[in-house]
């Protein structure tokens, strides 16, 4: 493995810093910040999911997580409560407020990926989305152990 | 553009926030932080190098730069001077102990660098350099217009 492949962590780190500086900024005016958008994301898939879910699909730890979603609350995205079958799993709920900002959300993150994507082929843009996903199944893999 | 695009910047994320995580375990005892040894990767290329210059090359905003600078120094790592010849440039050194450290850091970035592509192939991992190489550099055209 050559000395060259270190870039890959380094290129990885300058998109998600800008990522995170596009978004912020298109969100400025919804209080929502960088840090809390993928938790939205998430619940648009899997509403009502307990917190710790959320920690773990995002690789995201449960100190984090749980700061992000009381930011989220706070703002009124969404609301958490406890299980009624299982009170020790605490449930994230999208309120009205977090459903309605999905378009705006998905169409920053629209405009972004284009960004990233403009000067791929179609062939490059396929071929990044698939490696990228066996490098984190690895990844993920190792963290697990 | 299909909606799964957006899981680039999803699995962007993923590895960012991991390989913060492995990168802070692995230089726990030696007091540098996931913000703060890409500094030393650009310091060990270019020593010497205007503080403004770290900011531009990594994407980090120069508030965050200046931290992430004082929190080396404070641990010996680095040292601030001005330039001689223009007072208003705040050049950065590597100190004996930030020259002491390279190995070791290296060392960690290569193992990080090997499980994130320890399941692909010889061609993938060049593609993904290649691949990864092209959305920086549209991304920071994108940045800086």
């Amino acid at each position: 493995m050559g000395k060259t492949y270190y870039l890959i962590g380094k290129y990885n780190s300058i998109l998600y810093r800008l990522s995170q500086a596009y978004i912020s900024a298109e969100l400025k005016e919804d209080a929502i910040g960088s840090g809390q958008y993928p938790f939205l994301l998430i619940l648009y898939q899997q509403d009502g999911i307990p917190q710790e879910e959320l920690s773990c699909q995002l690789s995201i730890d449960k100190g984090t997580t749980a700061r992000a979603v009381s930011k989220l609350e706070a703002a009124g995205y969404v609301q958490r409560k406890n299980d009624p079958d299982d009170r020790r799993l605490n449930r994230v709920y999208l309120t009205t407020k977090g459903r309605e900002i999905k378009p705006k959300l998905y169409e920053a993150l629209e405009k972004w990926t284009h960004v990233m994507l403009q000067d791929l082929s179609q062939d490059e843009q396929s071929f990044l989305l698939r490696t990228l996903e066996k490098v984190v199944a690895s990844v993920q893999k190792h963290h697990r152990e």
